[in-house]
């Protein structure tokens, strides 16, 4: 695979002397071309030590303006970074649209280094490999251009290098004992190294394989690249946009023409729940009282651990999401949990990618986080508004499952509910609302609109509940149209779960010692 | 000072079962109106253990909607706190405007727990208060409404709570080993108690002693100053804005019929700069390469240490801010530096303190940050355009002087540069500007529009200076008319600082051993 890459090519000084000032004229146009455009760049460098991964993000920050790019090296992780998931740390430093993101010893370099140590095997390997695909997919599939850049050296050029950098002063320094330990393992890392191109190089994030041995080739070979995928993308986005806009004008024609109503005469998921079931009294004070106490003490236990929980709630309007998280968080001390308002994306949160917004609540270790409406926005409210594509939406459930799945692997528990009344309740509730001071602000015009669409939105529940309800991550369908029994449910919902989380860790434990 | 706090005062079920519906309806609705209004509310608790701090504060996420409400309780500081001043990490959870924040063991925790375990002298604990003062004030005065609760029991009283929550199955977790030490040093805590509280009563953030016996009438106690204290803000803003609206609309009279120009034909403290100095061709290129290499080596020294450094560039516009730091970031790795440029401030910036969007980039331990326009827009282009306040412009001299004095005093190396061109000179680049294609972007009508006000800015630069040049954070004037020669002297005077500080830091160690 690297063959092409240790023909010792090079170019003259004269050479890239007559090719730079256009190409650096260039790359300044097209950042300002970026700043006006809807998605961000994400370049990776990877490769063999002393190749020039470093020289270039230098030089690319030297040429083009340093304001509207960001460079990240990753490092050992923090403690705050420990604490949440793998990728965490990777989206909380994703480039916003319109800029540049420079990637240095990025998610790429655990995988290798691990493997190359011995430290993994081939399928954790593969694994790992696949979580990257999904990453990387899911950024591209919204219109992020990733570019990943292999800076290639030969075993030789290799030593060459490293050498030639300890003799001069100025230099010594960037090389370190483990650079020296890395090139003894070269021909084990240039396999391993194969292998993770040839797993990850895809149509929507290709690497790139550079001859690294001639500053002046590499250079000019990766600001080329990367001036022209910019180019390139640039018109793509603009061509993007142009067929979406035909297709929404056509599906709102076909809408006028009656479309999609046909299909909820389909009987849903949500039909076939038992809407009668309530309970009252004494008996519901117990159960609350015993659920409550179950949860206090779960969730301490759990803390101490370590152990995280993130709870979803979606429902109908007037469903009575806000009275039931109430009485869970009553169960629980302030200082160890947040309730998130989901609403509509700020200015920054638009900049990034949709899933950004949710990523950057996930809270560090031992903590609850309530989402009062979530990132199953995309798949009702986006879907069935047209606030997003057709083709955003239909590709969000995969995206979703991957997200809660990158939760769970990190021990996170993850309950989501859907609170689920029935029309003629909602139209009650809706019509008491406006007759209580006190709650009217809770009424607005668009709650009427969005009832107006039920069926819609219960196809578009049904979808969402069908294709996102995993053995980890499990969707639990409430009957709410008796808020005690929605609430004795919900409650009692957590508290199982965090049961089973917390006997797997101590089965976990036991099976160590 | 805690006398009237240990009366034993108390109210019975009916009192607070009669007053409890409607103070909880009032505190919703106080709730929606605060999400219109343009401050914060943060709450603080602090007091004996066991005197109901985490109960309120439980209650109130009860009784309020929890969705509009942030709690925060501190423990150790985390590694990516520690590498920061201290206050960063309040500063990064201060709630935005509409919403309250609830914050526990708070930033009088340790200033308290230090001086009474006797880590810190008095002086040092008058010190810390005084800091806390001007960070509350800082807070008070962009509006945000500041209440503070001493939740008080007497030494008897804190014994008797403490062991009924021993007993109680369900509450003994709640009793640590620590809570026993620290009522063990009872007379001690309240002794500094007393002192903090006074030092820290303040009409703009002023603390509130309560009883804390009687879980009943604490709760109301607390819940009633809450609300009377949101309500009166809601219509003192109201007041303040009407003023300032007038004080606006009179300012606009006065400046039609002349106004501030008159200030201006004072000497300015750029008019004594020699805007002659120069430097060309190998005598140029020969400073830069050595200034590159001082940079280049000094900044690794001080990554190695921890260091950070923080440059703030200001100028006129086409001053060449720009090329400036593009020559001094080269002497850097890329992956230890990022460039912030600073323009409007986003949504999310807008709902927070002003200082805030500056705090949130202040870089783990070790990195360089440099601002390209920075936290002194608020005494240049806010003053001259009219952004803010007169007022707010006046204070932000001394916020400005106490932001940087908590980045120097955490280690932090902090250069300010102003980049001075003659008038003349502005003139001739503009028109350069126009006329070169790839530069054409960077010429705006605004650039046009503050040519303009060449003199008021003028004025505003001087009294910049003036009063924010500190010995810790000095202001360099750049002499720009020669590009060449602003480069030199930038990156000459960030090396200075980098050795000096070095230097310190070397000899502080030195007396170590």
């Amino acid at each position: 695979m690297f063959e092409a890459a240790e023909l010792g090519r090079k170019i003259s000084r004269e050479e890239f002397d007559a090719l730079a000032p256009s190409l650096r004229t260039e790359l300044l146009d097209l950042q300002q071309q970026l700043r006006e455009a809807d998605f961000p760049v994400v370049v990776l460098f990877a490769g063999v030590d002393g190749a020039g991964k470093n020289e270039t993000v230098n030089l690319i920050n030297e040429w083009m303006d340093p304001r509207w790019i960001v460079t990240r090296a990753y490092h050992k992780p923090s403690d705050e970074e420990k604490e949440r998931p793998e990728y965490w740390r990777y989206w909380r430093d994703l480039p916003p649209k319109g800029k540049v993101g420079l990637f240095l010893s990025s998610w790429y370099h655990h995988p290798l280094v691990d493997r190359v140590t011995g430290e993994t095997t081939q399928a954790e390997l593969d694994e790992q490999l696949e979580r990257i695909v999904h990453f990387e997919k899911t950024l591209a599939d919204e219109g992020a251009l990733i570019l990943k850049f292999w800076m290639h050296l030969s075993e030789k050029a290799q030593r060459k290098r490293l050498r030639a950098l300890e003799k001069d002063p100025f230099t010594a320094w960037q090389v370190s004992d483990q650079d020296w330990e890395h090139w003894k393992m070269y021909d084990k890392f240039v396999s391993v190294a194969e292998r993770l191109i040839m797993h990850t190089s895809k149509g929507h994030a290709p690497w790139q394989i550079v001859e690294g041995a001639d500053a002046r080739y590499r250079s000019a070979v990766v600001l080329q690249t990367i001036k022209d995928a910019i180019n390139k993308h640039l018109s793509n986005r603009e061509a993007v946009k142009k067929v979406n806009a035909e297709i929404k004008g056509k599906a709102a024609k076909a809408k006028k023409g009656g479309g999609p109503a046909a299909l909820a005469s389909q009987p849903s998921i949500l039909s076939s729940l038992d809407m009668s079931q309530t309970i009252e009294g004494a008996e519901y004070n117990q159960a609350l009282q015993e659920q409550r106490a179950r949860l206090a003490h779960l969730y301490r236990v759990a803390k101490d651990k370590g152990v995280s929980t993130a709870l979803v709630f979606e429902g109908w309007d007037a469903a009575g999401k806000g009275g039931t998280i109430r009485r869970l968080t009553n169960a629980l001390n302030a200082r160890d949990y947040q309730v998130i308002p989901i609403a509509a994306p700020t200015e920054e949160e638009r900049a990034q990618h949709y899933l950004w917004r949710f990523w950057r609540h996930i809270a560090r270790a031992g903590r609850v986080t309530v989402f009062d409406r979530s990132w199953y926005g995309r798949v009702l409210v986006e879907r069935v508004e047209g606030f997003c594509t057709d083709e955003a939406w239909r590709r969000a459930y995969n995206e979703i499952v991957d997200f809660e799945e990158q939760l769970t692997r990190h021990g996170i528990v993850v309950c989501k509910f859907w609170l689920h009344i029935t029309s003629e309740e909602q139209l009650a509730r809706f019509t008491s609302r406006g007759e209580i001071e006190y709650k009217k602000w809770k009424l607005t015009d668009e709650d009427w609109r969005n009832r107006e669409k039920w069926d819609v939105y219960e196809q578009a529940v049904n979808d969402m509940v069908e294709r996102t309800s995993t053995r980890n991550a499990p969707w639990t369908l409430i009957e709410a149209n008796s808020k005690n029994f929605a609430r004795v449910k919900v409650m009692r919902t957590v508290a199982d779960a965090l049961e089973a989380a917390l006997g797997k860790a101590a089965k976990r434990k036991k099976g160590d010692g």
